[in-house]
């Protein structure tokens, strides 16, 4: 398995797909540009919606449920969102198929079956639950108006790729209303903060917290923030993004309230979403020419112990041990697995759970039996260490935050080093050209500079970052006064 | 709110609408058939997919995510599958939408943007599903193949009710591969007793395990097991699905699979489902005309502490004590809600837990706090009784489970009371008419008679029940001999 992996120097591209596929997460499907998520990829989206899904009711939010359609009316009523997603839209216009009497067998749209108004395969929710909104909201006793979405969602991209880029994916989609712009404000930075905890304290992946230029931000929103990582390659991923929506919907949609003073007002929105995207950025963001590497948080196996035998009285000597340790492990709440199966040697089996990415591997064989010992493998440096049969448990519960801490410093160090200062615009093409990474530059604030840019290098603005130190300068293509540097890279 | 409440026996159907409207559980959206699940419905829902989930993996089960979409020609691969969903497709065409120049503002369908082949929205997953087992499966090592999806569904049903039947709904659908015909009727049995299993012990519903009549089978199976249950009204519902699909979609699909023998041979399958429409079987089995009533093991809240007072000061010596039965009951894992909004008076409260069925309501007012009282009210009986307040935490405890199992035993009781045995035709016709409920009665077996009963009744074979003595007899219709009764009622 291993073996066969394309390294990332030689087609980073390559190796991506090949984990994907290989490391049996997922794989393209029959309809096109839609994924088939395995068993071992779900099991790594289940543990990121079952932590998101905490953090979101922690921040006070419940989940609900929309409707999948949206009918072609409320789809245009917001025009700028329409127009961002027109051009991708999975069209319903028929509800029924019929027997095709040319060919016996074979079925077709029945044409008597052509609906009224057609109806849009959902790109995201804003239309239909403003929509729905509109009939919960009369006063402001009736605000806030704090939703989250687990769905799915179809945008009709040209070009896919697994996880990173396909026409279905699985996100979810927060939906807020709110009384004020300023808690509308304030709703939007935290579920940004949301998203930027969770992808470094579960995902192990640093991000930049920042806000998009205009021309980056989503399609009917009055300020994006989102939070940029760093992949291998140098290119940027946008891990999630958090939009304040302002008044565009319930004006769109025209949702009024009465506010505490009897007046009547339009109410301010917020929408903020993450997807299966997501387990692209980990998977490019740790893992190795030998196949994945899993941050413990989320890896649904995180160690797994692995028998060496010769005959089946070595193997039950070895599975009692073997199963005593997973008993205490899963006491302490850790996700071990005994591989015990008889028709795979050891080699097999470290090969596969080496290239799954499974953060510890503990080795039992009939030496390890006459010592007391176990041999423990860390997948993210594959070192070995052999230590006391009775101490195993101590440390791989002591192992495994270390593993996770060491990812994120590592992920860490490799973004720093590959967020580059430059003050000229040669400097600037030369870095986004040779190096990669994150280019930190001046900007004047004008589209029209940024789209000069973008045509020249193919690299965007990413961000503009929330925090650290804002001086002024020039910007590096227009020499124009620019109040902060702003952060450039090519992107996923 | 409950005062408003139609009565079951002026307006079943109506008093069902009103609960789910009212109780905020769910409501019919702009999109023709499709509901909103609101964060009440959508708590009770997410509560019913934990305890599956962990059913479905302790039976060995992973959770994966398939296409959305099924092209044409994988759809009609099965052709009896295809059949029974083809009038009920909802089907993408087109990809993109575009101005339309006649109306400035609005869209239309972009004629240039025509699928080739079009795009069934998935009423099951069969296709797409067996259609990618195909790639998975080579030899017998790679069997059995134990998948479930969690997804949403899509079929275009003409008359539609909240939860019970709708063109979009939530479900989970199990779908196994198996390399003998032994192994998949197992695996279709085992599910089938998951679901009574689950139905019976969370949401306390009795049920009667069987199997369908040919009929009544699901397109494309050679064996539909199910789960039906009796509603207040009594009609029966069908509450979950286990099908054995023999060889269909395998042969459908061209899976084979090397044997250990090194012969080819097709692959055996099942699936099995059950949905949001689980929810309405809820409500209609427990609630009364005081709204909704729902299990302890369900309960998004299980118990509520209303405050009764006057004044801040009040107030505050009240919230001392809620705070502290509060902190001792979430100790104890018990979903518990301190309502101290101060804007809401303590009956409007009442009123608000009992229409939407909080097992257990405590109220503490100032008479409570000189006597070191509390009242505890529970819904299923609105029995009221005032203990000590420093043994509340221990009855909350000890009562919860104590309704669970009296929603079970009123509802069997009901069932039980409402299973008639009839031996001739007159007297079926007279129960299905005057007292409904299930009718237990021999049948020829044939497809004949069961149409005729159902053109002369409206009564169809709920099941061919797997339990219970099986006496032979003589059919209530044609008099033809019978191997074993069974159970005709008017469904959902």
């Amino acid at each position: 398995m291993a073996d066969k992996l394309t390294s990332r120097t030689t087609d980073y591209s390559k190796w991506y797909n090949e984990i994907v596929v290989k490391a049996d997460l997922a794989e393209n499907s029959s309809v096109r540009g839609c994924m088939v998520i395995k068993p071992y990829g779900y099991a790594i989206w289940e543990k990121m919606q079952a932590q998101l899904d905490i953090m979101f009711k922690e921040t006070g939010h419940e989940n609900a449920y929309f409707p999948l359609f949206v009918p072609k009316s409320l789809f245009e009523a917001e025009e700028k969102n329409a127009e961002g997603f027109a051009k991708e839209c999975a069209v319903v216009t028929h509800y029924r198929l019929k027997n095709d009497d040319k060919n016996p067998g074979k079925l077709m749209v029945d044409p008597a079956a052509k609906l009224e108004e057609e109806l849009i395969v959902r790109p995201t929710s804003e239309a239909v639950i403003w929509n729905t909104y509109k009939t919960w909201i009369q006063s402001y006793r009736d605000l806030p108006i704090l939703i989250n979405q687990w769905a799915n969602v179809v945008r009709w991209e040209m070009r896919t790729r697994l996880f990173l880029r396909t026409a279905e994916f699985l996100w979810q989609e927060g939906h807020t209303a709110h009384a004020t712009k300023e808690e509308a404000l304030e709703e939007a930075k935290t579920m940004n903060q949301v998203y930027a905890d969770f992808v470094e304290h579960y995902m192990a992946i640093p991000v930049v917290q920042g806000v998009k230029s205009e021309s980056e931000r989503f399609a009917g929103a009055l300020e994006t923030y989102c939070i940029e990582a760093l992949m291998q390659d140098g290119k940027a991923l946008q891990a999630g993004t958090s939009h304040f929506l302002g008044q565009n919907f319930a004006k769109a949609f025209d949702v009024k309230f009465a506010t505490a003073e009897g007046k009547l007002d339009y109410v301010w929105a917020t929408s903020w979403g993450v997807s299966t995207r997501l387990i692209g950025a980990l998977i490019m963001t740790h893992s190795d020419d030998n196949g994945l590497v899993l941050p413990p948080n989320l890896a649904p196996v995180q160690a797994v112990i692995i028998p060496i035998y010769k005959g089946e009285e070595q193997q039950n000597a070895i599975a009692v041990v073997a199963e005593e340790i997973q008993t205490q492990l899963k006491k302490r709440r850790i996700r071990v697995k005994f591989d015990n199966r008889d028709k795979f040697k050891p080699g097999f089996k470290f090969n596969e759970y080496e290239f799954k990415g499974v953060p510890l591997r503990i080795a039992i064989g009939p030496k390890d039996l006459e010592n007391g010992t176990v041999e423990v493998t860390r997948r993210d440096t594959l070192s070995k260490t052999v230590i006391k049969a009775d101490q195993v448990v101590d440390y791989i519960e002591d192992t495994l935050p270390k593993i996770q801490a060491d990812l994120y410093t590592k992920a860490l160090q490799f973004r720093d080093q590959n967020i580059t200062p430059v003050d000229d615009y040669s400097a600037f093409k030369k870095v986004i050209e040779d190096k990669g990474g994150f280019v930190s530059a001046h900007w004047d604030g004008t589209a029209e500079t940024e789209e000069a840019i973008k045509k020249e290098t193919k690299a965007t603005i990413r961000c503009i970052p929330l925090h650290g130190e804002k001086e002024a300068g020039t910007c590096v293509y227009s020499g124009k006064p620019s109040a902060q540097r702003v952060l450039f890279a090519k992107a996923y």
